[in-house]
């Protein structure tokens, strides 16, 4: 029973080979460079596979994405159709998640950009902001991350709303659902946040058209995917003065160029993809415990559904 | 019956006793330099006294603080003993400083001056913390500030810790207190907090002696009073690498002074006495009821212990 693994970088990839391998004594764990015999693979465990990487093993029973998404893996247009994709969830990742979403909503909403920069005049100038209470905040995606994230959001007193594709119901959140209600969840939103997965239908979400619809002045926060975003529109936006200030984590093209537009921009905050990253010791044990449960018993909590595209 | 208003800054002054004089209109409210007939003072509502002023006036019955301390008060030698002293506090103030605690805890948490530092250097670089259950937080004063920061600080996911004069119990809180529970509660402390009031026991609580108790490169917030801080201390604190951050919301003197050293330290974050600034509607409602109370029962809420300095 051979685990394959593939990271793009190869340190890591060998520090992952190495952790699973004493999780998991009884299967044979390799890079997937080292595989001599691709039949043997059984499982997967990848962070943006290559294209055609996983096509090459006949026999492969799931893939296992280190990480809640699996856009990265959906995106390798030679992937075996119907392979189960296990995606890689827990309660040390949806924390961080909390985490970065409280900060960054916080710092939003009590400017402090602007804070800083008063610091660096030397001006002891208070700027005056609405109450929590007072302040409409919005979470797209309710799933695993963005459901925690809303709860906490109202928990430190926020107006807060959510949107996502089926109907929810969560405690202290005001839920929107589907095309139908987008524009209600939008409208009058101060600070929003994007926990949506990427796929056809949320690529591209965050352009002019939302913007526009979001409360003058608004913060947006991405921590979901790149491509969720349409740059130059969000570039349009600050410059109007529509978007207030921006705080992102994820890009287009990772790591972000170093002569990317975005590390200057006074409006833009530029995080280098860390809202949360998973332990790799607690990913390792929940990665090993989903590998045994599935060959046991053929499936497993956290199985994506690749026609949904999450 | 009158109330005579004195806040140092003019136009504020002016705007505290319009607002009074809308919300009593039976009674009449005037500025304290306005006043002809001291004998006719029954309340005043002040922000920072002189010295003397509040002596002028033989019949008074009540001081007001507006705000939830009661040392500016307390400052005046002249004060007439026995004169109850009301503090102001409320649902607002209340949520005011827990958004400030929960922004600047997880600040100095997600290491934020580090990452700004990164996106100036065009640094992709991810700084590596731990999640917010493996880090140590500690709360000084568990009084109406401090336990609702305390209790957001736990909901956050924090190891949270609290201390007060008197032993408390705080859902998810553990609580120290007194002299003999304060090592304890600095012992591995990463992130303090200060919310104590200012008494001639906490004055200079955050001197060396206590910056030598807390994990090595740890993170303080004062949002309590600057005497609470020996300036010194920490600046030679921060020069030792014993603490990493500080951020100062209040100071010795205020406004602080324009070429203060704190102003340009890279390791001191500076706001200028915003951390819970009550909304001065909400204030004025709150301030109006408890002097309608008080003159009907004698007595009202939030009724300091002058001799206990708080
Ligand atoms: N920056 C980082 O460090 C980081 C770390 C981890 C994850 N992420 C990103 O966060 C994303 C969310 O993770 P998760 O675990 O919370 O995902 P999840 O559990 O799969 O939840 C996805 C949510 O989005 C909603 N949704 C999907 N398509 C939609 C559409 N077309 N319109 C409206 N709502 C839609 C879903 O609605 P239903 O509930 O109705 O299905 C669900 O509520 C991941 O896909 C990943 O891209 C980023
Ligand atoms: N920066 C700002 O914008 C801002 C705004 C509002 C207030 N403040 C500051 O915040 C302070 C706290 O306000 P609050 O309303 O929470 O006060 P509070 O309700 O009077 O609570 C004070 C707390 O401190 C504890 N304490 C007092 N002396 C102590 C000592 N010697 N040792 C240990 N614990 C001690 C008290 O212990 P017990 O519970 O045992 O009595 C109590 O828990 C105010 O005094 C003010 O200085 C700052």
């Amino acid at each position: 029973m051979t685990v394959a693994v593939y990271l793009p970088d190869t340190e890591t990839n060998d520090w992952w080979v190495d952790m699973l391998h004493d999780l998991l004594p009884d299967w044979q764990v390799m890079r997937m460079d080292a595989v001599t015999e691709p039949a043997s693979v059984r499982y997967a465990v990848v962070w943006r596979p290559r294209t055609g990487d996983l096509a090459q093993f006949p026999n492969i029973k799931a893939v296992v994405s280190i990480g809640a998404g699996i856009d990265h893996v959906l995106a390798d247009e030679k992937l075996p159709a119907d392979v189960p994709i296990i995606r890689t969830v827990g309660d040390d990742l949806t924390q961080r998640m909390r985490e970065y979403v409280a900060l960054h909503v916080l710092r939003h909403h009590r400017d402090m950009p602007r804070q800083l920069q008063a610091q660096r005049d030397h001006d002891w100038h208070s700027i005056v902001v609405p109450v929590a209470p007072n302040r409409v905040v919005g979470v797209m995606g309710l799933g695993n991350l963005g459901a925690a994230a809303a709860r906490t959001l109202a928990d430190l007193g926020f107006d807060t709303r959510g949107w996502s594709r089926s109907p929810k119901t969560i405690d202290g959140v005001e839920a929107f659902s589907g095309a139908e209600g987008f524009d209600a969840f939008l409208s009058g939103c101060e600070i929003l946040v994007n926990l949506l997965p990427l796929t056809d239908e949320t690529r591209g979400v965050m352009n002019a058209e939302l913007f526009g619809k979001l409360a003058e002045g608004a913060c947006v926060i991405n921590c979901a995917r790149g491509p969720h975003l349409v740059d130059d529109d969000l570039l349009a936006a600050l410059d109007a003065g529509q978007i207030k200030q921006a705080t992102l984590d994820v890009f287009h093209t990772e790591p972000l160029p170093e002569d990317h537009v975005f590390w200057d921009h006074p409006a833009v905050t530029v995080t280098p993809h860390i809202a949360s990253r998973i332990d790799a010791g607690t990913g390792g044990r929940i990665i090993s415990a989903n590998l045994k449960t599935f060959e046991e018993t053929g499936t497993c909590a956290d199985i994506a559904d690749a026609a949904r595209g999450y």
